[in-house]
């Protein structure tokens, strides 16, 4: 090029630009609730449902962050703070793709949770408790955590030694406790349909 | 829900669903070459002519991720090593979710790239390297960098008192001090167009 400060044309395709393509808001359905819960069972369905509908999803969860991303960091204070940071800063970016972010994570502080709230953007953010009794949550003890926890051999686990601070202004509320797997997913679905109409 | 454990369809969304939905493959367009050659430029002319054609894509460059996700680090080499690292999770991330990816930074040493071509899949990464002398580079000077690390205010600078190894099997080579800026974007999307065929 003989000049590269002539640009033709230096329009950067924007967030808003990525939302006409797909047809639909990109944001952002934060599940949290204690280990147990049914957060990434819900949030897995809810994919799918969406999936069906023709939009683009992505599900951040402990599976592919944790191992990948964030595989440099422990569960001690600093590194479960560095943990959701970048988090947010993904989900940022997907919601800047246009991409439409579920994430599955307990993130049990209100703090953090409020972090990224700020970091995407209040009108982006859609937090989504999953809610369960502890007792339920675990009995159910799908991935044998909670035994691991009782015998001391997972330190800081949330709802045993650590705590799940409930959240107050959660934009869904889903009690699996008193839902079942179908009923909860058709609130969700209900819920995300009134966002999918925004254009 | 009476019991967690039995879920109706367990079929986790896989990145083929998000190439199925978007009609076409995802993959990684590494730009990688001298600050002034020309990369930020190129992406962002190809990104939109992407858009056109309504393929979803992601830019990630210095705007978005130095600022955000990796603002925590600095140019030293340990930084420099952990700032690829995390592209290159974001950009696996971004090619499960079905989006096109264009990265632009200088990424100046070969193992960092082949670093990123290993974790997303060698069939997934086109490392595209945009040629430039860098005696052109430093007389274009667009953003004034060149003059100040020629002052010795920015240490390290690639091209000054940090080398460039340059690709020894970039997918694509645009040479900047011999097309023009059409005919480089033209060469960017005949190239693309190959890989957006497949399907």
């Amino acid at each position: 090029m003989s000049d590269p400060n002539i640009i033709p044309q230096r329009h950067r395709i924007e967030r808003k630009d990525r939302r006409n393509l797909t047809g639909n808001d990109s944001f952002v359905l934060w599940f949290t609730g204690l280990s147990g819960s049914g957060k990434s069972t819900l949030a897995n369905l809810l994919e799918q449902k969406l999936h069906e509908r023709g939009v683009l999803t992505y599900l951040l969860d402990g599976d592919n962050v944790r191992a990948g991303l964030n595989k440099d960091l422990g569960f001690g204070d600093n590194d479960r703070i560095e943990n959701i940071r970048r988090l947010g800063e993904v989900c940022k970016l997907f919601l800047d793709a246009g991409v439409v972010v579920l994430t599955a994570f307990i993130s049990p502080f209100r703090s953090d949770r409020e972090t990224v709230r700020n970091l995407v953007g209040n009108e982006n953010f859609h937090e989504v408790y999953v809610k369960c009794p502890l007792d339920l949550c675990e009995s159910r003890d799908v991935k044998g955590l909670y035994s691991k926890a009782r015998a001391g051999q997972i330190p800081n686990f949330t709802g045993i030694d650590s705590p799940y601070e409930e959240p107050l202004t959660a934009e869904l509320v889903i009690n699996t406790s008193v839902s079942n797997v179908d009923e909860s997913v058709a609130a969700l679905e209900e819920y995300v349909s009134s966002l999918l109409r925004r254009k």
